[in-house]
């Protein structure tokens, strides 16, 4: 790496653990300037734009989430057991010191739903591939006979994705002590409902 | 009503209406001066600070949710016809014209969760009665033995509340057409496990 790789890392680094606490409008390059004390000009020659960073803050964030949590989370028996370990290691993920602000994808998901342009699309489709990973274990799942036959596998992926959203508002909005419990227990109710045969009516 | 209390809702009805899209950081008395052409000091004659005035937006926010969605489905029959009724009235909420960018709560939530202060105070308290309000329907379905009698009314509550923050994640964000089935299917799933008896390991 060379000097200029490790000075952009070190300010993606601080920049993504901001984010998750001020949002990706909370960027700017005079705040990064101020607390990592760099020139501005210095900054704008790593991202030219308040756009570029910001794009750049999901990029970095997704390669550490790829790192943290979806590699290990594969890397568990297929079906039920890599379906577990990717929601405990979403849950280390939303928790940890390196994200202060909680998750940095649900700050940004609520903060650019009405914002249209590059930076919404490339969290979209970061946001997609997520849930498609979760979907496309689900159907492990089925393939294993852990889950149904009939479970719905991207449904499961959107409940998932549902409980972890409830947990961020539980713990970030509402400091709710009972929150990862509450989480747990909805990922266990998703899971039992995934083994469950469809009752008949 | 008088003169300039019409003037003061019109002006919050707008605010709602533009919190709902750029969040509560985002109003500004100079913006709304101008989308309403009003005078900036006649807006600080009624809100005197950002702060009042995003108090405020939370307040008449709560004033129509429960005109809109609490006191209709507090109206259908205890138990689950009322959990139902509060559900679709939610959903109606979500997806109504006169919310552009979605719930104003839910857009608040992730904005504010990082930023103490009497607005982030009123928005907790907000969202714990809606949540005490679900739990209580619940503990009424439980009353009617419409739900068994070992369901956690809180859980529930919790569960529910994912369930809409899973919507507005797929329907603002992803503009997933599927949105709003995935949502029902999801709460179909609550009152499901709700109704059955805890089955004995």
């Amino acid at each position: 790496m060379t000097k200029g790789d490790e000075t952009r890392r070190a300010i993606l680094d601080h920049a993504c653990r901001l984010a998750s606490r001020v949002g990706l409008e909370g960027l700017s390059i005079g705040r990064l300037a101020r607390d990592l004390e760099l020139s501005k000009s210095g900054l704008f020659a790593h991202f030219q734009s308040k756009e570029v960073l910001q794009v750049q803050v999901l990029e970095a964030g997704a390669v550490r989430f790829v790192k943290k949590v979806v590699k290990p989370g594969l890397a568990a028996p297929r079906g039920e057991p890599r379906m577990r370990a990717l929601f405990t290691g979403w849950l280390r993920w939303a928790k940890s010191n390196s994200m202060p602000g909680g998750c940095l994808f649900v700050a940004a998901a609520a903060e650019l739903d009405d914002r249209p342009g590059p930076v919404r699309d490339r969290l979209v489709a970061l946001q997609k591939d997520w849930l498609e990973v979760l979907a496309n274990v689900a159907r492990s799942g089925k393939a294993e006979k852990h889950f149904r036959a009939d479970l719905d596998a991207e449904q499961f992926a959107h409940d998932l994705y549902s409980v972890m959203l409830g947990y961020h508002h539980a713990s970030r909005l509402l400091k709710d002590p009972r929150a990862e419990a509450r989480a747990n227990a909805g990922f266990e109710s998703l899971l039992s409902g995934a083994r469950r045969r469809r009752q008949i009516a």
